[in-house]
Protein backbone atom coordinates (compact mmCIF):
# COMPACT_ATOMS: atom_id res chain seq x y z
CA UNK A 1 0.00 0.00 0.00
CA UNK A 2 1.49 3.21 -1.18
CA UNK A 3 1.00 5.41 1.78
CA UNK A 4 2.66 2.70 4.17
CA UNK A 5 5.47 2.75 1.80
CA UNK A 6 5.74 6.30 1.74
CA UNK A 7 5.83 7.38 5.79
CA UNK A 8 9.00 8.68 6.86
CA UNK A 9 9.90 10.15 10.04
CA UNK A 10 10.11 13.78 9.50
CA UNK A 11 11.72 16.16 12.15
CA UNK A 12 11.74 19.50 9.79
CA UNK A 13 8.11 21.61 9.45
CA UNK A 14 7.36 24.34 7.89
CA UNK A 15 6.02 27.17 9.99
CA UNK A 16 2.08 26.44 8.28
CA UNK A 17 -0.28 25.49 10.89
CA UNK A 18 -2.02 22.32 10.47
CA UNK A 19 -5.95 22.76 9.78
CA UNK A 20 -8.32 21.55 12.87
CA UNK A 21 -9.90 19.15 10.84
CA UNK A 22 -7.01 17.27 9.65
CA UNK A 23 -5.60 16.88 13.63
CA UNK A 24 -9.44 15.41 14.23
CA UNK A 25 -8.86 13.12 10.97
CA UNK A 26 -5.64 12.16 12.79
CA UNK A 27 -7.56 11.36 16.19
CA UNK A 28 -10.54 9.20 14.06
CA UNK A 29 -7.37 7.24 12.85
CA UNK A 30 -5.87 6.39 16.33
CA UNK A 31 -9.29 5.34 17.60
CA UNK A 32 -9.98 2.98 14.90
CA UNK A 33 -6.66 0.79 15.58
CA UNK A 34 -7.24 -3.02 17.38
CA UNK A 35 -6.63 -3.32 20.85
CA UNK A 36 -6.88 -6.26 23.05
CA UNK A 37 -10.34 -6.74 23.69
CA UNK A 38 -11.63 -4.33 22.27
CA UNK A 39 -10.35 -2.09 25.49
CA UNK A 40 -9.97 1.16 23.64
CA UNK A 41 -6.76 2.03 26.64
CA UNK A 42 -6.10 5.42 24.82
CA UNK A 43 -6.62 9.06 25.66
CA UNK A 44 -4.81 12.22 23.65
CA UNK A 45 -3.83 15.22 24.65
CA UNK A 46 -3.43 17.82 21.32
CA UNK A 47 -0.77 20.41 22.08
CA UNK A 48 -0.31 23.44 19.90
CA UNK A 49 0.45 26.28 22.40
CA UNK A 50 3.71 27.26 20.90
CA UNK A 51 5.67 27.84 24.22
CA UNK A 52 4.24 24.39 25.58
CA UNK A 53 5.88 22.83 22.04
CA UNK A 54 9.11 24.58 23.06
CA UNK A 55 9.02 23.53 26.32
CA UNK A 56 9.00 20.20 25.02
CA UNK A 57 12.30 20.23 23.82
CA UNK A 58 13.29 18.15 26.87
CA UNK A 59 11.26 15.24 25.32
CA UNK A 60 12.85 15.49 22.10
CA UNK A 61 14.54 18.33 19.88
CA UNK A 62 11.70 17.59 16.77
CA UNK A 63 8.94 18.76 18.89
CA UNK A 64 9.77 22.94 19.00
CA UNK A 65 9.79 22.66 15.31
CA UNK A 66 6.41 20.56 14.73
CA UNK A 67 2.97 22.55 14.54
CA UNK A 68 0.93 20.19 16.82
CA UNK A 69 2.37 17.35 19.22
CA UNK A 70 -0.29 14.25 19.84
CA UNK A 71 0.64 13.16 23.69
CA UNK A 72 -0.90 9.18 23.64
CA UNK A 73 -1.94 8.33 27.51
CA UNK A 74 -3.48 5.15 28.50
CA UNK A 75 -5.47 5.13 31.76
CA UNK A 76 -4.32 2.36 33.95
CA UNK A 77 -7.25 0.78 35.43
CA UNK A 78 -10.11 -0.91 34.30
CA UNK A 79 -8.17 -2.71 31.57
CA UNK A 80 -9.35 -6.33 30.02
CA UNK A 81 -5.36 -7.09 29.23
CA UNK A 82 -3.13 -4.62 31.04
CA UNK A 83 -0.64 -6.85 29.18
CA UNK A 84 -1.78 -6.00 25.46
CA UNK A 85 -2.23 -2.14 26.48
CA UNK A 86 1.19 -1.48 24.92
CA UNK A 87 0.86 -2.80 21.56
CA UNK A 88 -2.97 -1.19 21.46
CA UNK A 89 -1.46 2.20 22.17
CA UNK A 90 1.68 1.16 19.58
CA UNK A 91 -1.42 0.29 16.89
CA UNK A 92 -3.01 3.50 17.60
CA UNK A 93 0.52 5.51 17.30
CA UNK A 94 0.96 3.74 13.90
CA UNK A 95 -2.52 4.86 12.58
CA UNK A 96 -1.51 8.38 12.97
CA UNK A 97 1.44 8.58 11.16
CA UNK A 98 -0.14 6.75 8.14
CA UNK A 99 -2.87 8.98 8.45
CA UNK A 100 -0.47 11.73 8.61
CA UNK A 101 1.12 10.74 5.94
CA UNK A 102 -2.32 10.04 3.60
CA UNK A 103 -2.41 14.15 4.65
CA UNK A 104 0.00 14.85 3.18
CA UNK A 105 1.59 15.98 6.70
CA UNK A 106 5.03 14.91 8.25
CA UNK A 107 5.31 13.13 11.22
CA UNK A 108 7.17 11.73 14.07
CA UNK A 109 7.36 8.79 16.68
CA UNK A 110 8.68 9.91 19.89
CA UNK A 111 8.67 6.98 22.40
CA UNK A 112 7.79 7.48 26.00
CA UNK A 113 6.52 4.30 26.66
CA UNK A 114 8.08 3.65 30.50
CA UNK A 115 9.61 0.14 30.47
CA UNK A 116 10.79 0.78 34.16
CA UNK A 117 13.33 2.68 33.01
CA UNK A 118 13.15 6.74 31.85
CA UNK A 119 16.60 6.99 31.82
CA UNK A 120 16.93 10.31 30.77
CA UNK A 121 14.22 11.56 32.86
CA UNK A 122 11.88 12.13 30.16
CA UNK A 123 9.07 10.24 30.42
CA UNK A 124 8.72 12.36 34.26
CA UNK A 125 9.31 16.06 32.56
CA UNK A 126 7.17 15.43 29.70
CA UNK A 127 4.26 14.25 32.60
CA UNK A 128 5.22 17.22 34.57
CA UNK A 129 5.30 19.94 31.54
CA UNK A 130 1.57 18.67 30.31
CA UNK A 131 0.19 18.30 33.70
CA UNK A 132 -0.83 14.25 33.53
CA UNK A 133 -2.51 13.17 36.31
CA UNK A 134 -1.98 9.98 37.88
CA UNK A 135 -4.03 7.85 36.44
CA UNK A 136 -2.51 8.00 32.86
CA UNK A 137 0.68 6.35 31.65
CA UNK A 138 2.58 7.98 28.79
CA UNK A 139 3.18 5.81 25.90
CA UNK A 140 4.40 8.00 22.88
CA UNK A 141 3.94 11.60 21.31
CA UNK A 142 3.43 12.28 17.74
CA UNK A 143 5.51 15.36 16.32
CA UNK A 144 3.09 16.64 13.42
CA UNK A 145 3.55 19.48 10.36
CA UNK A 146 3.67 20.07 6.97
CA UNK A 147 6.75 18.55 5.78
CA UNK A 148 9.91 21.35 5.31
CA UNK A 149 10.89 19.29 2.42
CA UNK A 150 8.52 18.74 0.83
CA UNK A 151 9.73 15.08 -0.63
CA UNK A 152 10.14 14.10 2.53
CA UNK A 153 7.73 11.33 2.68
CA UNK A 154 9.35 8.98 0.33
CA UNK A 155 9.48 5.26 -0.48
CA UNK A 156 12.55 3.42 0.85
CA UNK A 157 12.86 0.07 0.54
CA UNK A 158 13.10 -2.03 3.82
CA UNK A 159 12.37 -5.02 2.45
CA UNK A 160 14.97 -7.87 3.63
CA UNK A 161 14.03 -11.45 2.43
CA UNK A 162 16.32 -13.19 4.80
CA UNK A 163 14.26 -11.58 7.93
CA UNK A 164 11.48 -14.41 6.39
CA UNK A 165 11.28 -18.08 7.07
CA UNK A 166 8.88 -19.96 5.66
CA UNK A 167 7.34 -23.27 7.42
CA UNK A 168 10.39 -23.42 9.35
CA UNK A 169 13.45 -21.37 11.38
CA UNK B 1 -8.29 6.79 4.96
CA UNK B 2 -10.63 4.42 3.84
CA UNK B 3 -8.14 1.15 5.11
CA UNK B 4 -7.57 2.36 8.57
CA UNK B 5 -11.40 2.37 8.79
CA UNK B 6 -12.47 -0.81 7.14
CA UNK B 7 -9.96 -3.15 8.94
CA UNK B 8 -11.81 -5.33 11.43
CA UNK B 9 -10.41 -8.46 13.00
CA UNK B 10 -11.38 -11.32 11.12
CA UNK B 11 -12.01 -14.93 12.52
CA UNK B 12 -13.67 -17.17 9.78
CA UNK B 13 -11.53 -17.29 6.43
CA UNK B 14 -12.73 -19.48 2.89
CA UNK B 15 -11.23 -22.14 2.32
CA UNK B 16 -9.24 -20.45 -0.91
CA UNK B 17 -5.30 -20.19 -0.05
CA UNK B 18 -3.76 -16.68 -0.40
CA UNK B 19 -1.26 -15.96 -2.98
CA UNK B 20 2.02 -16.03 -2.39
CA UNK B 21 2.78 -12.65 -4.08
CA UNK B 22 -0.20 -11.31 -1.42
CA UNK B 23 2.20 -13.12 1.60
CA UNK B 24 5.20 -11.12 0.92
CA UNK B 25 3.44 -7.69 0.40
CA UNK B 26 2.46 -7.99 3.63
CA UNK B 27 5.84 -8.72 4.73
CA UNK B 28 6.92 -6.03 2.91
CA UNK B 29 4.49 -3.83 4.60
CA UNK B 30 5.75 -5.15 7.82
CA UNK B 31 9.14 -4.37 7.34
CA UNK B 32 8.41 -0.45 5.82
CA UNK B 33 7.51 -0.09 10.16
CA UNK B 34 8.72 2.33 12.05
CA UNK B 35 11.56 1.36 14.77
CA UNK B 36 13.40 3.15 17.08
CA UNK B 37 16.87 4.23 15.62
CA UNK B 38 15.74 2.16 13.00
CA UNK B 39 16.66 -0.98 14.61
CA UNK B 40 14.52 -3.29 12.55
CA UNK B 41 13.51 -5.85 15.35
CA UNK B 42 12.09 -8.49 13.46
CA UNK B 43 11.41 -11.39 11.68
CA UNK B 44 8.62 -13.43 10.12
CA UNK B 45 7.99 -16.98 10.17
CA UNK B 46 5.00 -17.86 7.60
CA UNK B 47 2.82 -20.99 8.28
CA UNK B 48 0.93 -21.84 5.68
CA UNK B 49 0.91 -26.34 6.85
CA UNK B 50 -2.60 -27.39 7.44
CA UNK B 51 -1.18 -29.50 10.36
CA UNK B 52 0.98 -26.98 11.82
CA UNK B 53 -2.05 -24.05 11.88
CA UNK B 54 -4.74 -26.98 13.27
CA UNK B 55 -1.93 -27.81 16.07
CA UNK B 56 -1.61 -23.61 16.90
CA UNK B 57 -5.27 -24.27 18.02
CA UNK B 58 -3.94 -23.76 21.35
CA UNK B 59 -2.56 -20.28 20.77
CA UNK B 60 -6.14 -19.35 19.14
CA UNK B 61 -8.90 -21.10 17.91
CA UNK B 62 -8.73 -18.76 15.08
CA UNK B 63 -5.62 -19.91 13.53
CA UNK B 64 -6.92 -23.31 12.40
CA UNK B 65 -9.54 -21.64 10.33
CA UNK B 66 -6.82 -19.53 8.63
CA UNK B 67 -4.94 -19.97 5.33
CA UNK B 68 -1.27 -18.41 6.89
CA UNK B 69 -0.26 -17.50 10.00
CA UNK B 70 3.01 -14.93 10.33
CA UNK B 71 4.77 -15.25 13.21
CA UNK B 72 6.55 -12.12 14.05
CA UNK B 73 9.34 -12.92 16.23
CA UNK B 74 12.20 -10.21 17.46
CA UNK B 75 15.76 -10.69 17.94
CA UNK B 76 16.78 -10.20 22.07
CA UNK B 77 20.34 -9.28 21.54
CA UNK B 78 22.22 -6.33 19.15
CA UNK B 79 19.26 -3.71 19.90
CA UNK B 80 20.14 -0.21 19.83
CA UNK B 81 16.63 0.56 22.05
CA UNK B 82 15.26 -3.09 23.77
CA UNK B 83 12.81 -1.00 25.59
CA UNK B 84 11.42 0.13 22.50
CA UNK B 85 11.11 -3.29 20.77
CA UNK B 86 7.56 -3.60 21.62
CA UNK B 87 6.29 -0.64 20.15
CA UNK B 88 8.31 -1.62 16.80
CA UNK B 89 7.12 -4.93 16.67
CA UNK B 90 3.39 -3.48 17.11
CA UNK B 91 3.86 -1.10 14.11
CA UNK B 92 5.18 -3.75 12.09
CA UNK B 93 2.27 -5.73 13.38
CA UNK B 94 -0.06 -3.57 12.29
CA UNK B 95 0.90 -2.62 8.77
CA UNK B 96 0.84 -6.15 7.99
CA UNK B 97 -3.43 -5.83 9.34
CA UNK B 98 -3.84 -2.70 7.36
CA UNK B 99 -1.87 -4.09 4.11
CA UNK B 100 -4.55 -7.45 4.53
CA UNK B 101 -7.46 -5.28 4.29
CA UNK B 102 -5.92 -3.23 1.11
CA UNK B 103 -5.65 -6.65 -0.35
CA UNK B 104 -9.08 -7.88 0.42
CA UNK B 105 -7.88 -10.04 2.94
CA UNK B 106 -9.09 -10.53 6.47
CA UNK B 107 -6.75 -10.69 9.96
CA UNK B 108 -6.58 -11.04 13.46
CA UNK B 109 -4.29 -9.95 15.24
CA UNK B 110 -3.19 -12.44 18.06
CA UNK B 111 -1.13 -11.08 21.21
CA UNK B 112 2.05 -13.14 22.42
CA UNK B 113 3.99 -10.28 24.01
CA UNK B 114 5.14 -11.80 26.80
CA UNK B 115 4.73 -9.41 29.72
CA UNK B 116 6.26 -11.75 32.09
CA UNK B 117 2.69 -13.61 32.47
CA UNK B 118 1.63 -15.82 30.06
CA UNK B 119 -0.66 -17.66 32.34
CA UNK B 120 -2.39 -19.73 29.48
CA UNK B 121 1.13 -21.35 28.39
CA UNK B 122 0.19 -20.11 24.72
CA UNK B 123 3.66 -18.64 24.34
CA UNK B 124 5.43 -21.47 25.33
CA UNK B 125 3.20 -23.91 22.90
CA UNK B 126 4.12 -21.72 20.47
CA UNK B 127 7.73 -21.46 20.86
CA UNK B 128 7.72 -25.27 21.03
CA UNK B 129 4.98 -26.15 18.27
CA UNK B 130 6.85 -23.63 16.11
CA UNK B 131 10.40 -24.78 17.24
CA UNK B 132 11.96 -21.09 17.53
CA UNK B 133 15.28 -20.88 19.00
CA UNK B 134 16.24 -18.90 22.46
CA UNK B 135 17.31 -16.07 20.37
CA UNK B 136 13.88 -15.07 19.44
CA UNK B 137 11.12 -13.32 21.37
CA UNK B 138 7.28 -14.02 19.98
CA UNK B 139 5.59 -11.12 19.73
CA UNK B 140 2.67 -11.32 18.11
CA UNK B 141 0.70 -14.09 15.60
CA UNK B 142 -1.19 -12.77 12.51
CA UNK B 143 -4.07 -15.11 11.06
CA UNK B 144 -4.77 -14.69 7.15
CA UNK B 145 -7.12 -15.62 4.81
CA UNK B 146 -10.06 -13.97 2.39
CA UNK B 147 -13.04 -13.36 4.73
CA UNK B 148 -15.66 -16.00 5.08
CA UNK B 149 -17.83 -13.19 4.86
CA UNK B 150 -17.58 -10.97 1.97
CA UNK B 151 -18.37 -7.74 4.48
CA UNK B 152 -15.95 -8.47 6.99
CA UNK B 153 -13.65 -5.59 6.91
CA UNK B 154 -16.31 -2.87 7.24
CA UNK B 155 -16.46 0.55 8.66
CA UNK B 156 -17.85 0.65 12.55
CA UNK B 157 -17.15 4.47 14.28
CA UNK B 158 -15.55 4.17 17.08
CA UNK B 159 -14.40 7.75 17.50
CA UNK B 160 -15.32 8.91 21.13
CA UNK B 161 -14.66 12.94 21.41
CA UNK B 162 -14.23 12.48 25.23
CA UNK B 163 -10.88 11.06 24.86
CA UNK B 164 -9.73 14.18 23.71
CA UNK B 165 -8.30 16.67 25.32
CA UNK B 166 -6.84 19.98 24.11
CA UNK B 167 -4.13 21.90 25.19
CA UNK B 168 -4.90 20.58 28.86
CA UNK B 169 -6.05 17.25 30.73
Amino acid sequence: MEIINLRRSVRSFKDIPVEDEKIEKLLRAAMQAPSANNQQPWYFLVIKNKAKLKELDVVSRVVPNAQVAILLLNRKENLLSPGRVSSDMAAATQNILLEATYLELGSCWIGLYNDGEDKFGKVANCRKICNIPDEYDLYSMVAIGYPEDEDANKFINRYDPTRVFYGKI
